[in-house]
């Protein structure tokens, strides 16, 4: 008989719940089946983001605030993703590894994901993962990733809570929050605030958090809250300061608008997954892309000719149903 | 009367080229246009791809092989892309403002890409953008990308030859070698060479590549090449290995055999975006994705079932283009 992973994750099975991630990664169809139970014990969980460049100590980081999240009773899962950079790779798993201290709690569910071998991109992965979390019973789920390039970005995108970790002497900061950060940022973290700079870093993000018309509007201005995450300082007062996020957006309506534009891009993300993982399994299969690279190579087609024919035939045989219809009727 | 630029484009106009990509970039209809116009005329340039982590020194780098590329007359093309992180954004800029000292040769073109903004991925706008440069005319095209994250290692896909360039105290080489930079690099370039490690990094590097059984099989071993890339030091060295792989590319019969593969790749990239672009306006249009979402934030429905079920509805209809042909001929 087969086992029922999903209840046994609703159980708070860390070993069902670790199972089921590794069919996610595989694409294992059992993955799907179990993923359907879960759904609807799904969205209790808090999620929150933490991000930041190489180097901003955000394991550290995410360790000490697990540990203040313990101090309330309340369950800890951690989504560590690991962008299997060739330059990055190496020092990310020194990461895991120290992670490991926290893992001899049994409420701390800790999870790292490579994200190679997740088709449909990393967004979708973490999504998937955080509510395997959510439903094994986890009250807060951290995600930890590092915030280069855009599909990072959108990782975050699964958070309710972001939290952007700087740290002094890492480049111009100034310069860098140009670029999409301030967007993204609900409360900025200042790590390593025993260094140099630290001081002037907190002073340059408050006033430029304070001139972004934009976030005025938006009527949550980041707070920036400096830590020393080795020595466990600093932890407790940007809970509290997380907790104020929470607050503010549960009273202002903001979290569930949030997490309703949530759902709306993963179901779009996955749709778009599937289907493309279908349109390739077909075009591979039945020797048309063959075909076409054949002609492309030729120039006797051009890609962007091979695009709009390909997806123009999905579009038109999706319409013709209406005239199958029409046709059978008459 | 509109004005052709891809004939301009053709005849080498730099102005027309910027107009084309910008267009690419706002996904303009007309730049769809003018690019199938273009296509018969491209895969004559060589596209050479130049990453590393952030403080390698890439962009003198790749300047210099611009300059040691114009020595023997070839025109040059450069695409810088900018990973557009909220992080290293600044750095990045920098590093385009330092190029500015080569735009004062008409012969060389230099693109810098901010990824966000263009749909379907950074890796498919870099093969776009290689386009247009080598239906500019150019010879070697230098793709120069920082190596973090999957969507960045594909953007190096588009290149024939793939320079690596590592740096000595950067982090732990060996370990990062293990995360896929082996199978990327054809020439490993050990820049700032003049610092303490290099000799220690080249001698690990190469019995690294020495050791890999799967890399024999290649039946090319990457070179490494020294460079102090700000003294312009080992840069002419650095193209005669690039050129020796171009021979062994060539001679081996992998040249055609890659870009038949990136040719493959790249098709179905544009498929993956332009399915995208098309699902999403259907789903939004149609109030469906509204309505789909409503069910989800009530438990009513699964987005694994969502997902099943509108892939499965384009499937049927898709099939039933034959039932509708098998109708109407009986």
């Amino acid at each position: 008989m087969a086992v029922d992973y999903a209840a046994q994750i609703l159980e708070g099975s860390h070993r069902a719940a670790a199972r089921l991630i590794s069919w996610l990664e595989d694409e294992d169809e059992r993955a799907y089946e179990c993923m359907k139970k879960l759904y609807p014990h799904t969205g209790r969980a808090y999620v929150l983001g933490i991000t930041g460049s190489p180097g901003a100590g955000k394991s550290t980081l995410t360790n000490g605030l697990a540990r203040e999240i313990r101090k309330s009773g309340l369950k800890v899962g951690i989504v560590a993703v690991d962008p299997s950079s060739p330059f990055t790779g190496g020092a990310l798993l020194g990461d895991r590894v120290r992670m490991s201290e926290l893992a001899e709690d049994p409420d701390i569910y800790i999870r790292s994901m490579a994200t190679r071998g997740f088709l449909g991109g990393m967004a979708k992965a973490a999504a998937d993962v955080v509510k395997v979390l959510d439903a094994l019973g986890k009250d807060v789920v951290l995600i930890e990733t590092v915030g280069v390039g855009q599909d990072e970005v959108d990782i975050v995108g699964v958070a309710d809570t972001t939290c952007v970790v700087l740290v002094p002497g890492l480049g111009d900061a100034i310069q860098s929050m140009k670029a999409g950060i301030m967007e993204i940022a609900d409360v900025f973290v200042i790590n390593k605030a025993d260094r140099p700079g630290a001081d002037m870093l907190c002073a340059e993000t408050c006033s430029r958090i304070e001139m972004d018309a934009h976030l005025r509007e938006r009527g949550w201005l980041a707070p920036v809250k400096k830590t020393v995450a080795v020595e466990a300082e600093g932890i407790d007062e940007l809970w509290l300061a997380i907790e104020d996020h929470r607050k503010f957006l549960l009273e202002s309506g903001r979290f569930y608008q949030n997490r309703r534009e949530r759902i709306s891009r993963e179901a779009l993300r996955m749709i778009h997954a599937e289907l493309f993982r279908v349109v390739r399994e077909q075009l591979e299969k039945s020797g048309r892309l063959e075909a076409a690279v054949e002609k492309l190579m030729n120039k006797e087609l051009d890609p962007y000719t091979l695009m709009r024919e390909t997806v123009t035939e999905w579009l038109s045989s999706s319409r013709c149903e209406r005239r199958h219809d029409e046709d059978t009727q008459s």
